[in-house]
């Protein structure tokens, strides 16, 4: 076995400026300050600069800006200030108010992250939150971030939204879905394919040879042969059948109320739960402010904190900077994963 | 104020026999061998002896069985036998097989144990688990414990179900129900209902004066303003105000996924959940082997373990005692907690 042919230094991690009113500015300042612990890896951040040391000054906090010339230099300007790729904005920010007139700079930013990362110059893409509505006006028409980005990479099919942390991954087979619709947005093929990615992407960005997959029933009780719904014998248990004999190992769906406590956690790799809710409540319970939201079957590796904008507390030094630090780091560990397979394969 | 009347010595708690071939029998043998630990109270098993004398030989543990002549001299008894008020069964019993010869005698304790509760001669009920399709043939029309025990006791409204923990306290207000059909069977007098009577519940057997409800949103992010979901909307803000009315403090529906880490726990002394998994998924991740499920709005206090018969383990030294001894737990100081309301009001 060869000895791998690893860079010496990852690039780093490109973070997006996300809505400017929001507490992005300030979670990014507490991430760049918890540098000196061990695992916190380099990143620079693509937005305003001046956002950045209102926002240090308002928090009253010393974290120098270095406007950087050229990306590459992030990595060594990171241990002693904060490196940004400076994008003005064009209306003054206030804290909590979101202004539709910076909505280009934050699709910008998005924009040249992903250009960073395709191009080498960073390793992997973390996102902070946008405000949708404030970006409809400037044409963005995508549902979210997921969706923008599976456009600029050209992809031919929908990416997969994974929620992790240190003790649980789970991936919802549908997303934003009112409860009465859940039934009629499964489909056989929709389980299918979010098993597959999910299959792939922990072998690829998780280093985990043979996945083990679990598949959580619709229906109490994965609906008791029957007796309390039967999507699991007409939808769920088909889509298992086609992923074993795709080769895919994963077991017929189990209750769902069973399948998170510590012992059965131990049984596999990631859940595949069927609804929003099924996957975040056992997730959230266990790992409130450190669950990552991680999309897979993206060619560059993204993550992103697994809240939102939070305009309600923005700019009054409330903001956890849990969920974005635990999303750089896993960022890393999935991008380090891929260069590994790719200088072993 | 008075110093209450409390009784030197509680009753001793009455526990059914549950079905004989399921794991009952062993996880009531390994409670009574966990006697010396502090807070185990005393109990009677309403049931077999020779079942409890056989499955003891076979678990090679010691544990003698005492017939009891009367109820009485349980509480005497048990530090060094477990007392039985024995109920011969008809029919042979072989563990993992259920026999619907011996239904009668399933019933019969369940008859017995409400009986003693009612009359003084034991404080609180615990049943073990029964298996319902054995003991249709033998005229049980019930489709369960609960509703079972609501006739006993001539209630003319539905007693409310909810799991209880140490960290967490839970009621679903629609249960054993296939997820399409839940909005259908969600009523904003039912949802009014269960948080009625686990609010009294909750003052009564809890010893709460003030209890704190929370509420589950019954789509993703409690429907975000009707973008999600209208049924926060239509049918459980109506309930909330309903509540508010009669001077139960509860506020407006949460997200489900942020309602149960440990913070959020810290807000409310029991959860009103719309479903089934939305209720038993965050306890059973947080708390799987010491759920207990707790009968609410019947005059006798009812507890049992949150598992059913087990047939698949039955009689192979493999069960888990914890949930039954929690049950056993709970019931002893729900039944001082009324006790100590009866004698202070």
């Amino acid at each position: 076995m060869s000895e791998p042919l690893m860079p010496q230094h990852d690039p780093p991690i490109a973070l997006t400026m996300g809505d400017p009113a929001g507490i992005g500015p300030e979670i990014t300042l507490k991430c760049w300050l918890q540098r000196n612990q061990a695992t916190c890896p380099p990143f620079l951040f693509l937005g305003s600069a001046e956002l950045l040391e209102t926002c240090a000054r308002s928090l009253e906090v010393e974290v120098p800006i270095h406007r950087l010339q050229e990306p590459v230099q992030a990595r060594d300007v990171f241990p002693d200030a904060l490196p940004v790729l400076d994008l003005p904005l064009p209306a003054p920010c206030r804290p909590g108010v979101p202004d539709s007139r910076n909505a280009p700079m934050v699709i910008r930013s998005i924009d040249l992250a992903y250009d960073l990362v395709r191009t080498g110059q960073a390793s992997a893409l973390v996102t902070n939150p946008i405000h949708k509505n404030s970006l409809y006006s400037s044409g963005f028409s995508q549902p979210g971030h997921t969706e923008y980005l599976a456009q600029l990479c050209g992809l031919d099919f929908r990416p997969v939204m994974m929620l992790a942390s240190e003790r649980l991954r789970v991936v919802p087979v549908t997303v934003h879905v009112p409860l009465r619709e859940i039934p009629s947005r499964l489909t056989r093929e929709g389980i299918v394919h979010a098993a597959e990615i999910t299959y792939l992407a922990l072998q690829r960005d998780f280093d985990i040879p043979a996945p083990r997959l679990a598949m959580a029933g619709l229906n109490p009780h994965a609906g008791e042969a029957g007796s309390m719904g039967r999507e699991e014998i007409d939808l769920l248990l088909p889509a298992v059948r086609d992923l074993q004999a795709k080769g895919m190992p994963i077991d017929e769906p189990r209750a769902a109320d069973s399948l998170f406590h510590e012992t059965a956690r131990g049984r596999y790799d990631a859940v595949l739960c069927m609804y929003h809710d099924q996957a975040l409540i056992p997730i959230k319970t266990l790992d409130f402010d450190k669950a990552v939201n991680v999309t897979l079957g993206l060619p560059v590796v993204r993550t992103s904190p697994d809240h939102g904008t939070a305009f309600n507390i923005a700019g009054q030094n409330q903001a956890n900077p849990s969920s974005l630090r635990a999303a750089l780091d896993l960022a890393a560990r999935m991008a380090r994963a891929r260069t590994a397979d790719i200088h072993s394969s």
